[in-house]
């Protein structure tokens, strides 16, 4: 790369690097929707050989030189978001991650990928059998693990242990802001729900129990999300157990979903999710690919993005009004009995319940704050693993206000832990806040937005997000991208007038 | 890889090439059958970026000091065949490979990659309009550098530089033996197709005119592939553009086909020459993935395997006995006017045509022989590209009695030169030969086989086939493996009898 400068040379070597990662991400895919059984074998040893090479170039120390000769000429060096040019911004994030992975020592990098493999193997076995004790050796060995790992990167400026983990997700997230964030979001919630239930009326759900032929609802949400924007020119829909987004590059976006045909609107729901997760990541600047400007800026807003089409959208009494008159197309007469007003109070229900997966719009975020407490106190050294299972129950009960009757509806239910994810789950309630933060913003620009909506018109709305979130890529830290976009730091304001506003109507109360 | 013995380490370096390779073939597949339109440009640094790191591993010089080493220890010198020991085999053809592959300088190996991914495009652009003027330059650079290509490969021991470009394609397959071998094959093709034409009764297609929905042609072709043994569980059946087989390893093996409603023979056909391919890359032995030992011998057997199913099996009188009457259970009664001795005339139709892809069992061996004699006078420099068309066309008058309308349906019908591929073509007529000539040796040792298929049986037959040709991956050479499995050196009495027997009964003649 003679004649280069350093910074160019640092973005060449960056872009080979993710093209390497995003034969990963395939492979990926693969596993989750196309691979054969009898594939799994080999596959391993593909992901393993190409994570291995990825590792391998992430860590070079020409990166580390690069990056100091960039430094000296002056870019990425002032604090995040004081400096959007783009090298700046480029430099910023790629000194991060060079700085992350070069203080993970080899063998602890190697120690948690072997564990965090048969772990995962592990808890799938425990969590049949609701066997917390199978588990549990597992999981006292990473959070040793994690806890070494959070030392090895050491703390943020007045922050602990577990923010050195949230950082790979959410930068800048810190426990002690979070707790402050959520402790009085959860009595509002709290509060809401009762009200809900003491006060209010329960819509029926019949809407979503009308059994459906999976073929046609498949065509009925690649008919929905292709409205809302998702280009399948430059993406796909598949079918997989967990529904999930994969991108490797703006032209080649991949969501999932799941059917039942008793649960049309879950599957309608889960896909708009993951369809809003495609448009960010298909909108992300294709000029930018493979470097940090082209890529998500954070979990959490990422998250917005599915939760501001899932729920703002897809749960919205305009969009309702609009879609309720398509179903006849996909459906011939077996929704006929429900109008526009039974349609979206059936999709608005709220109910706590054991699993975060099901959870509904209104509860979701009280899941989480379970696991935040207990991943927080685990990395602190402040809870044994042997009573993770009473606290689990202790808080769903406190929180929930429901009783968990074994482990496997209990803390066994997902699968972060067993990856060895900690720091990860906040960004599912922080993405609840920025949807509503973001969506009010929207609103505010386009005065008719709804109006839209009930026309079947999602454009101005996904135009509006493309500027003011997708295009940005990783130019500004997501406080800072959300102050921009939303003139305010983030806050539980929006999310819960948000939730209140349309309850209160949904319940009658 | 320290207190390992060389050839432990050998293998062990090109079990990790091979999943690198395996990575890139997987990537290509997913190309053909899933990617969407907007993801080619991300797709070819993927592709460019896997074979780069597969080619310096490949020529790794490494490589060579543990083939000395091996060599030095008495693996491997043998002439093929004389030591079938695996060590034996595995080097002998990691010898080959790597002296193949560090011959060639790098920057004809960049040269050709590149001007073959440009000449595959403008091939289809001149293809479309019919316009071989617009392939000329290309086909004249292309065979520039496969003339380049073979002088530095170097011409095997009394044999001419084409001879070096097939090599690669099916060991030990010489110009000469090839001509002295198709000169009478062709001879007695003509005289065949033409008693067929001028004393037989042309039977009717009517059978595979009949339109019928291409959800049901596919469980249909499903159900008769897995009949035939080809294990869903370690592989899958998708659509492409073009039929093919994808083996990464036998526990991952991925076939494709493509369907008309009105052409179900067709798809039947394709589908069940792919599983064919598809059962040898499953039938493999898993111990020696990764290495040749676990790899096909050659092109020429690996046609051999799908031509087998596809003809001898597919095309066979005892296969139709049992197939029609399943036809119900997927077709209804749309073919109910068509009994056994229709449906199996009907696929068995003979007539001389234009394109390859579509020719029937007879005529097909006479469009290779087209592309063989070209392709070995254009290497030789014995003809000039400019003359390729009008040479085409005489030999299709020539060899099959038809008059070539367009470049279109003559000369630019295939992909192969534009992507660099001399010396493949006489692979698909070996595959007919050795389809012969292993059904044969396998009927002698199994002597109700045709009633094993009648009864929808056919588990002895993939069992042969294992035993004889699979399980052995590149042990002995493919002319070897040919003595072994039937007895007798590679020849075209076996095909001949099959067809002449076949054909007269079904033309009546």
């Amino acid at each position: 790369m003679a004649g280069m400068g350093a910074y160019d040379e640092l973005i060449e070597l960056q872009r080979r690097l993710h093209v390497l990662e995003s034969v990963g991400e395939l492979l990926a895919w693969d596993q989750e929707t196309m691979m054969p059984a009898g594939g799994i074998e080999h596959r391993s040893r593909q992901m393993s050989l190409l994570a291995g090479l990825a590792h391998e170039r992430a860590t070079d120390p020409k990166i580390g030189e690069l990056l100091s000769a960039c430094e000296d000429d002056g870019l990425g060096t002032g604090p995040s978001g004081s400096d959007d040019r783009a090298p700046s911004a480029n430099v910023r994030e790629l000194r991060r991650r060079y700085d992350r992975l070069t203080k993970l020592p080899a063998a602890l990098v190697s120690e948690l990928a072997e564990t965090t493999s048969l772990a995962q193997h592990e808890w799938a076995r425990a969590r049949e059998r609701s066997d917390f004790g199978r588990f549990r050796p597992w999981l006292e060995k990473l959070v040793r693990l994690v806890r070494r790992k959070a030392e090895c990167i050491g703390s943020p400026e007045g922050g602990e242990p577990w923010d050195a983990l949230v950082d790979a997700y959410e930068f800048g997230a810190r426990a002690a802001d979070l707790r402050v964030l959520f402790a009085p979001l959860r009595e509002r919630l709290s509060a809401l729900i009762d009200e809900l239930r003491t006060r209010g009326t329960r819509p029926d759900r019949a809407f979503n129990a009308v059994k459906l032929p999976i073929d046609r609802q498949e065509a009925f949400v690649r008919f929905v999300t292709e409205r809302m924007g998702f280009d399948y020119a430059r993406g796909r829909l598949d079918r997989s157990a967990h529904p999930f987004c994969s991108g490797t590059h703006p032209g080649d976006v991949r969501i999932t979903t799941r059917f039942r045909d008793d649960l049309m609107c879950d599957a309608l729901g889960s896909t708009m999710h993951e369809a809003g997760h495609g448009i960010y990541e298909q909108g992300l600047p294709p000029e930018h690919a493979g470097t940090p400007l082209g890529e998500a800026v954070s979990l959490g807003i990422h998250e917005s993005q599915s939760r501001l089409w899932e729920n703002h959208v897809g749960r919205s009494l305009a969009f309702w009004r609009w879609c309720q008159p398509q179903l006849g197309r996909f459906f011939g007469s077996a929704l006929d009995a429900f109008d526009v007003e039974r349609a979206y109070r059936a999709v608005n229900v709220v109910e706590p319940s054991l699993i975060r997966v099901e959870a509904d719009e209104a509860t979701y975020s009280l899941h989480v704050m379970v696991r935040f407490e207990i991943e927080l106190d685990l990395v602190r050294g402040e809870l044994e693993v042997a009573d993770v299972p009473a606290r689990w129950n202790a808080l769903y009960r406190d929180y929930l206000g429901v009783e968990v009757p074994d482990d496997r509806q209990g803390c066994l239910q997902d699968v972060h832990w067993s990856c060895g994810l900690f720091g990860y789950f906040p960004t599912y309630a922080l993405g609840n806040l920025y949807a509503a933060q973001l969506f009010a913003a929207a609103e505010r620009a386009i005065p008719d937005l709804t109006e839209q909506f009930a026309r079947g018109e999602f454009a101005a709305l996904a135009a509006w997000l493309g500027e003011h979130v997708h295009a940005h890529g990783m130019r500004y830290p997501a406080g800072e991208l959300c102050r921009r976009a939303t003139g305010a730091e983030l806050g539980a304001e929006a999310y819960l007038s948000h939730l209140s506003d349309k309850l209160r109507g949904v319940y009658r109360c």
